[in-house]
C-alpha cells in the first residue's frame, strides 16, 4: 500500500502546477470588478473536487458568492470530517510593493523556504493550505486508504465577512452534519516548530465617515474658522486609546476573560524571539498595551486598529482645501465572551458621541465574527497532536493566534461540532500582504499529514 | 471719448468668449499630467497681451513653468503698474462633486450671482481675475485712455508655491521696476459692499510620512503587537492643537503680532452674520480657537489644517491590514511677522520629536511664503479706494484675507514696491472646491474699475 510520502513524490509536480492554475484567478471577493473571476474560481474548485474522488459535487448558489460543496460518504456507521476553507483571496494592493505581479505565480527560494515558496495573492490564504485538503482527499481515494466519510465546503466570502456561509450553513445543517470539522487557514510557529491554533480572535470591522462643511472649502478663507473633518476624524481616532493604549470606548473591556497567571507562563513558553520579531518587520520597537507581552497583545488581548484612511487632496504636489469629508475603517480584533455585534453597537455610540459641533459623523459596520477557543482534551485534538508527531516527529505546541475564522463559532452554534484548525503557513508569509508566498515544502507536508488526521481521528473516536 | 462703461457693453460678449475660451484649457500645475497645456495656457495669455496693445511680450522661461511678460511704456516721466496673476489653476478634484465638467464653462443664474456666473475651474481664482486686467488694458490703449506705464507678469505656478517665480523677479528686478504692483486674487465682501484686502496670511506647507513594519501586515496576526502608522499619524496630528485650539507646536506663536482691542473692534464693524455663513456651509456651528471670532480665526490668527490624508485600504469592502505607511498634506496659515520658513523647521523639529518609537517620521516641506499687511495711507490704497468709489459708488472696507499669495511679500523684499489687491470675487465663488465660479457681473465690473485705479493712481502721483 502506497504511503503519502512516495504518492506525494510521484504527484509533487502536479500538485504545484494545478496550485499555480489555481493562484493564477483573481477572486477578489471585496472589489466587484472581480466577479466573473470569484466565480469562475468555484469552477475550478468544484473540479477539483469531483477529480480528487467526491461523488457528490455542488455549486450552491446564496445571496452572494456561491459555496462549493463537494462529500464522498462511505459508511454512515464511520465517523464524518467537514473540511472547510476559502477560495477568495484579499485584494492585493498596493500593487507597486510586490516583486512579481500577485496573479502570475513565480516559486522563489527563501531563507526561511529553502525548497522555493510559491509567490502570489492566496498562495497560503487560503487557496494553498485549502488545496492540500483536495490533494490530501485525492491520495486517500486513489490509495483506497480514506477511513471515513468526509465533506468540503469552500466559500467564497471569507475575506469580506463569510456572510453567505452563514446564511447556508444554517439553512444546510442536515447536508453538513458531521463529528469534526477540519480547517487550514491558520499558521504555525516555525517549520521544525509545530504548532495547532487553539485559539482566534473575534471582529468587529466599521467605516466611519465625518462631515464637515457641505463642500470642499479653500484652506486659506475657512481655515481655522471651521472644523477640518480630518483634523476631527484624527482627534476622534486618538482619543479612542488612552496613554497606556487601552481602548477607551465605554463597555468596551466588560467581558474581556482575564488568563490566569499559569496560562500565561504557558504561553510564554512557546518559542519566541522578540529580536527576531523587530528584525523580521525593521521596527526598532513592538507597541501595544502596557502590561502585556507581544504575544499576548496579539492573541488574549482585544484591539482596534485603523486600517485605512483617507480625506481630501491625496494626490501629487499641494492643493490647499479644507475637505468636505473624511473616512476610516477601522477594525477591532475580539477576545472569547466579547459579543461582536455588541462591541459594534459600542463603537458607534461611544463615536458618535465624541463627534463635536460642526460635523456629522456616520458608523457603518462592515461585518463581524466571534472569538473562539478550542479545547485540547478532545479526540479532535488529539488526533491533530498524533497527525503532527508522525509527520513532523515532534508534539506540535497549542497556539493561541492573533487572527479571526469568524464562522468557526458560527459552525460551533449551528452544528453543534468543534473545529480544528491544522494551519501549516509562517507568520512570515505575508498574508494580506504585499509578496504573499506558501512554502513548497509546507504545502506537500500539510498534504502528508492531514490523511494521519483521518486516520487517528477514526481510530480515536472507535476507542471513545 | 467713449466711457469703460460703454466699451464694456458693447464688447462684452467677445470679453466672456474669451475667457470662456481661456478657462477650457486645463493648466493645472500640480499634476505634471497637465504640463502640455499649462504650456500652451502661457501662449493664449501671451496673445490676450499682444491684442490688448502691449507693445513687447514675453514667454520668459524658468526653472519650471514659463512667466509671460508684457509691458507698454508710454513715458518713463510717468509712473508704472505692475500687474500681477497667474494663469495656472486649482486640481479640479473632487471630480464627482460637480455639477458640470470642470474645464466645459458654463453660465448660470444664482442668488448671489442674478446675472449669471461662469462655472470652471480657474474662473475666478485666478484666470477671471487676472484676465479682467487684460480687457481693462485693451480699453485704454483702443480709447487712447492709458495715463500711464504697465507692465504685467502673469505666472503658471501660483497653485504650487511660485518657485519660479521668486527665481524669476530676482533676476529681473530691473525690467519689473515700477511704482506699484496691481493684483485681482483675492475676493470682496459682497457686490454691494466692495471691500480692498489689506492683509494676506503666510503659508507653510508640508507633506508627512509615518513608516512602521517595512510591509503592510495581517491585522489579525500584528493587531496590538506592533506600532499602527495610520493610528500613530492620528494620534500626532491631533496633538498639534490643544482643547482651547491652539497650536501646540512649541515657539509657534512667539512672533505673532496681537492686534490692539481697537483694531478688533475695527474688524468687528466688518458686516457679518454668523448665521449666513453657517448656513451656506451647512454646518451647525463654528470650530476654532478659543478668544477669536470666526473673522478674527480665519484671517489675523494663524492656523494648522490638514489637506489630505492617506493610508491602508481604501477601496470597496473591507481588508483587514495594518498598513506600512500612512501619510498627510498638512499647511500653516501664517500672520506678520511669522518666518515661514523657521515655521515650518519649527513643525518638522516638533514633528519629529513627538514620534513614538517603532515608527519613523519624515517630514517634507512643500513650499511657503510670507503674511503681509498693506498700509491704507499709501496712494496705491487711496488710488483704489477712489476707483471702487466712482464705479461701486461707495467708499471699501478695508480687510483682512485669511488666503495667502505668498509673493506679495518677495515684492517688496525684491522690488521695493507697495502692492495694492482689488478683489472682485466672493467667498461663495467656489474657489479650490467643485463648482467654482465667477459672477459676470463681477467680472465686467472689475474691467469697469481698474482704469479708475490707473486714473487716479497717476493723479494722487502728480500731486504727491
Amino acid at each position: 500500500m502506497k504511503s503519502a510520502k512516495s504518492y506525494i513524490q510521484e504527484h509533487k509536480d502536479r500538485f504545484i502546477q494545478e496550485l499555480i492554475d489555481l493562484l493564477k484567478i483573481p477572486s477578489i471577493s471585496a472589489d466587484s470588478a472581480y466577479k466573473d473571476d470569484v466565480i469562475k474560481t468555484a469552477q475550478a474548485i468544484k473540479n477539483s473536487l469531483e477529480n480528487a474522488g467526491c461523488d457528490v459535487v455542488e455549486i450552491c448558489e446564496t445571496p452572494g458568492y456561491p459555496i462549493v460543496y463537494g462529500e464522498k460518504m462511505i459508511d454512515p456507521n464511520l465517523p464524518t470530517v467537514l473540511v472547510y476553507g476559502h477560495y477568495d483571496v484579499q485584494p492585493p494592493d498596493p500593487l507597486d510593493l510586490w516583486d512579481s505581479p500577485p496573479f502570475e505565480p513565480v516559486i522563489k527560494a527563501t531563507e526561511l523556504h529553502p525548497d522555493g515558496a510559491i509567490f502570489a495573492r492566496g498562495s497560503c490564504d487560503d487557496k494553498g493550505q485549502m488545496y492540500m485538503h483536495v490533494k490530501a482527499m485525492e491520495y486517500m481515494t486513489q490509495t483506497d486508504q480514506l477511513p471515513c466519510n468526509v465533506k468540503f465546503m469552500i466559500e467564497g466570502e471569507e475575506e469580506v465577512g463569510s456572510e453567505s456561509l452563514g446564511w447556508f450553513v444554517e439553512r444546510n445543517q442536515q447536508k453538513l452534519a458531521n463529528d469534526i470539522i477540519l480547517i487550514s487557514d491558520t499558521g504555525m510557529i516555525a517549520n521544525d516548530v509545530p504548532s495547532i491554533t487553539t485559539g482566534l480572535r473575534g471582529l468587529s470591522y466599521v467605516e466611519v465617515e465625518v462631515t464637515g462643511p457641505n463642500r470642499d472649502l479653500h484652506s486659506g478663507l475657512y481655515g481655522g474658522a471651521v472644523a477640518n473633518p480630518i483634523n476631527i476624524l484624527t482627534k476622534m481616532i486618538a482619543s479612542l486609546h488612552d496613554e497606556n493604549n487601552h481602548i477607551t470606548i465605554p463597555g468596551f473591556y466588560d467581558k474581556v476573560e482575564e488568563l490566569s497567571q499559569s496560562e500565561r507562563d504557558a504561553m510564554a513558553e512557546a518559542p519566541f524571539s522578540l529580536e527576531a520579531y523587530q528584525n523580521a518587520l525593521n521596527i526598532e520597537s513592538v507597541y501595544g498595551e502596557a502590561g502585556y507581552t507581544t504575544n499576548e497583545r496579539n492573541s488574549i488581548r482585544p484591539t482596534l486598529d485603523v486600517n485605512g484612511i483617507w480625506g481630501g487632496y491625496t494626490g501629487e504636489g499641494a492643493k490647499t482645501v479644507i475637505a468636505s469629508k473624511a473616512y476610516a475603517k477601522i477594525s477591532m480584533r475580539l477576545v472569547p465572551n466579547q459579543e461582536w455585534t455588541e462591541i459594534t453597537e459600542l463603537f458607534q455610540n461611544h463615536f458618535e458621541s465624541i463627534a463635536p459641533a460642526g460635523v456629522e459623523v456616520k458608523v457603518t459596520p462592515h461585518h463581524g465574527g466571534q472569538a473562539y477557543v478550542t479545547p485540547i482534551d478532545t479526540i479532535g485534538y488529539q488526533a491533530a497532536s498524533k497527525a503532527y508527531e508522525s509527520t513532523f516527529g515532534k508534539t506540535p505546541i497549542p497556539q493561541r493566534s492573533g487572527g479571526s475564522i469568524p464562522i468557526v463559532a458560527l459552525f460551533e452554534k449551528e452544528l453543534g461540532s468543534k473545529t480544528i484548525l491544522m494551519g501549516f503557513g509562517l507568520d512570515s508569509d505575508a498574508i494580506h500582504s504585499p509578496n504573499e508566498h506558501y512554502g513548497i515544502w509546507n504545502y506537500l507536508k500539510g498534504i502528508e499529514t492531514i490523511p494521519q488526521f483521518y486516520h487517528h481521528f477514526v481510530e480515536l473516536s472507535r476507542e471513545s
